[in-house]
């Protein structure tokens, strides 16, 4: 079963497009968080960042930078978030990678950040030590 | 003046590093969302995404890449999401570009997405139109 992503790069179901290539798409998100929240989507389907070829992860990179400088001018935003969701557990809920560009303005209070946790100085440190082995695996 | 990230970069002040190469540096945030809350940046002085250049682009992206596939495995979280802010109005709060990696575990509560807005259609189009003329500029 294709995700609705792919539906949409093959035209099944109907998207407002601002931006289109050969290996990526841009199209308003139907839930905006504000006014031109957009999406780029890899057109393969694949799920989650980790995944991603090394030239999907270049042409999704490219459009993201070039459609969120786009954003910006076009409504006048005074800056924009990038959030990417992976795993049901990050909240995504298509599992086709897509990148949201959600301009913002002051005081727009569109967007809750997180409260920061506190960690004892020998936690941080372990934490690190695994990561950095798991980056070298 | 140096932002705060240069002169972690030039070794002024400490940062739990976990991963580092010509182009980019991976740290642990030091007010993390989650266990595990690690930070790419560009080594050069570059506020924003727009203002990266190609090689700069490219390069935290494939750090983000590879050092989210690490923390994932390192820490057996669930899934990550991506945040990366741009400008004041977006919370920005040190102006050199940095990427968030923030693993996530099934109901961890870390992160609360936002409320969506209701656009009506003519709306979304015009919306549409202003980013399209301005993706071709």
């Amino acid at each position: 079963m294709p995700s609705i992503f792919t539906r949409i790069v093959n035209g099944e179901i109907p998207a407002i497009k601002v931006y289109e290539d050969a290996e990526t798409l841009a199209f308003l998100d139907i839930n905006p968080a504000s006014r031109g929240h957009t999406l780029v989507i890899c057109k393969a389907e694949i799920a989650t960042l980790t995944e991603l070829t090394d030239a999907q992860l270049i042409a999704t990179a490219r459009t993201t930078q070039r459609v969120a400088a786009a954003v910006q001018r076009a409504l006048h935003a005074d800056g924009f978030n990038i959030v990417q969701s992976n795993g049901a557990a990050a909240g995504q809920e298509v599992f086709h990678y897509h990148v949201h560009i959600i301009p913002r303005w002051h005081n727009d209070g569109v967007f809750t950040f997180w409260h920061p946790q506190h960690f004892e100085k020998d936690a941080m440190a372990t934490i690190a030590d695994s990561i950095k082995n798991a980056v070298n695996l």
